[in-house]
């Protein structure tokens, strides 16, 4: 029998939700919850129902999990901890400073309701998470290193898009290859925030703009780009459509070690992301977690987890004997 | 209180545990048991105390885990299933083809006596597995690469020197460049033996030895070398000692994911390491799998595991808010 699907929230990442899904032969999407008109979503899956999420209770038993696909500032606040009251769900919460207080929530609901919630799945909080903390325990004396992109940062992207006279814009975030190479010969440097990454903006100027003005006022902005090398590129809406609609990104996450007599030895791990698409990508990730609460409220671990609290065999279709096997 | 070690074997992974041991707060090396005369082993760590194996049984109360770092070929596969009816146990037992085999016995006699045993520790078996099983539930459509290197093979260098005229020898396994990067583009190349992996031999011959027909041994010996492309090059002893003493090891665990519309997108997840000391990593990564023994053990999580039963927070000396607040 398959592992009953719904979506809450059908944007980029609940649309990137319907593909992994449909990846996973043990899994089957029933529902999609949206706010909006229900009439206005057509499916790409054939046979799944769109309901408007204030109905939601109605389908307790139709559903195993639901994968929480909205946003971290103002929905998943608010829909996780009611919504785990009733489902086991999963969510991808990324406001990293908010995530304790998330996790009380989401815990005391999804308890009330005998139900398991995961949140924070994704790549980072998420895999890159797992990494950050493996390899702080396997590789104890040393220092880890995330880095990110290269890739589109929606925050940025919006905060150029308020500027007085831009139409639109797309911000890439960019580590600086040099800090890279130099993590991963193992001296563990000490790296500023403009030694890590830099900014490259694309930007849309309405007609007769001052771009001096508007370059000036990037650069500058306090938080999102002062603090970075950034580069401004002024371009036509069309070049913006045609080369910058994706939506890749990445990362990586170093850890650089010391083991042996004097600490001599130098031991690296690095993980890295490499994405086409950031939503399709931290989906799949939600996917095999809504796995892994469906298989933890079977056994009646209830309440709320993370990454942290899940073996790796809880997200695999496969089974422990063919992991043993196949995998090990 | 610290959680109390012994280390069963002290050659270069023991050795390595005694290093990586001494790197975590949370433990503390206890014992050192050994098959040779103990009078001959002098550990690295005062307060140490180093007993012949056969009187372990006596040390039962004395030792939270034992960390078995004897050989895959003839010491594990008796050692582990006898010491885990007395101790919680780890090992780094990595012999693939006999892992099933090697897990029921363990399991049966941990079992038996209420014991917590984690088997197949390290890196590969190990940190590599996981990645082979969590990215591929991550991703579901693509294919997983694992390369090994650049490192030396102790296998490899061992069939060396049973070659006629050979005094000694070094082998490493080196990745083909192009054949990563071929995967990390995302175009999931059939990739045959010879196109992943060369082989690079420094052999010092005897006085007067033959060395075409050394070189022409190695090149064309079954199974070793036959499949890869091999280099020889004849050394001196001298060069050999100064040049080739260290255990440096690595590789990758590339998946090649693909994801969305007509699956178009190409996803690609990245884990590798650089090793100076494979046997210090090794050691590393059952250190911190010891903790989690500990712990399962104190948890009545009794009977044999392996890297994918255990959740990432079980092997942090982190406490669960702190994963959450500070890593997650």
């Amino acid at each position: 029998m398959s592992i009953r699907i719904g979506i809450v929230g059908y944007g980029n990442l609940g649309r990137g939700a319907e593909y992994t899904i449909a990846q996973n032969d043990d899994m089957e999407l029933r529902y999609i919850f949206t706010r909006r008109n229900p009439e206005s979503i057509k499916p790409m899956t054939t046979g799944v129902e769109v309901v408007d999420i204030e109905d939601a209770k109605d389908y307790v038993n139709e559903i195993d999990v639901l994968m929480l696909c909205g946003g971290s500032a103002t929905d998943l606040p608010v829909q996780t901890p009611d919504l785990a009251k009733l489902f086991n769900v999963v969510d991808s919460y990324d406001t990293h400073a908010k995530i304790p207080d998330h996790f009380a929530k989401t815990d005391e609901a999804a308890k009330s309701g005998g139900k398991t919630a995961i949140i924070s799945v994704g790549w980072d909080p998420g895999v890159f998470s797992i990494n950050r903390a493996m390899s702080e325990a396997i590789l104890p004396y040393g220092n880890t290193y995330t880095f990110w992109g290269k890739g589109v940062s929606q925050g940025h992207s919006d905060a150029l898009r308020r500027l007085d006279g831009v139409l639109d814009a797309r911000q890439y975030t960019i580590p600086i290859e040099s800090a890279l190479d130099s993590v991963r010969s193992g001296v563990n440097p000490q790296l500023s925030t403009r030694e890590k990454h830099k900014r490259v903006c694309f930007v849309v100027a309405e007609e007769g703009a001052d771009l001096a003005v508007i370059e000036n006022e990037i650069v500058t902005m306090p938080n999102y780009f002062a603090d970075y090398d950034t580069t401004v590129h002024f371009i036509s809406q069309d070049e913006l459509v045609r080369e910058h609609s994706g939506m890749p990104h990445g990362g990586f996450v170093i850890r650089g070690g010391k083991t042996g007599s004097g600490n001599l030895h130098n031991q690296i791990i690095e993980y890295s992301l490499k994405l086409d698409s950031n939503p399709e990508f931290t989906a799949g990730v939600m996917t095999a977690y809504a796995r892994a609460a469906f298989r933890l409220n079977n056994e009646g671990a209830v309440g709320c987890k993370t990454v942290y609290d899940i073996p790796p065999a809880y997200i695999s279709p496969k089974s422990a004997e063919e992991l043993r096997k196949d995998y090990l």
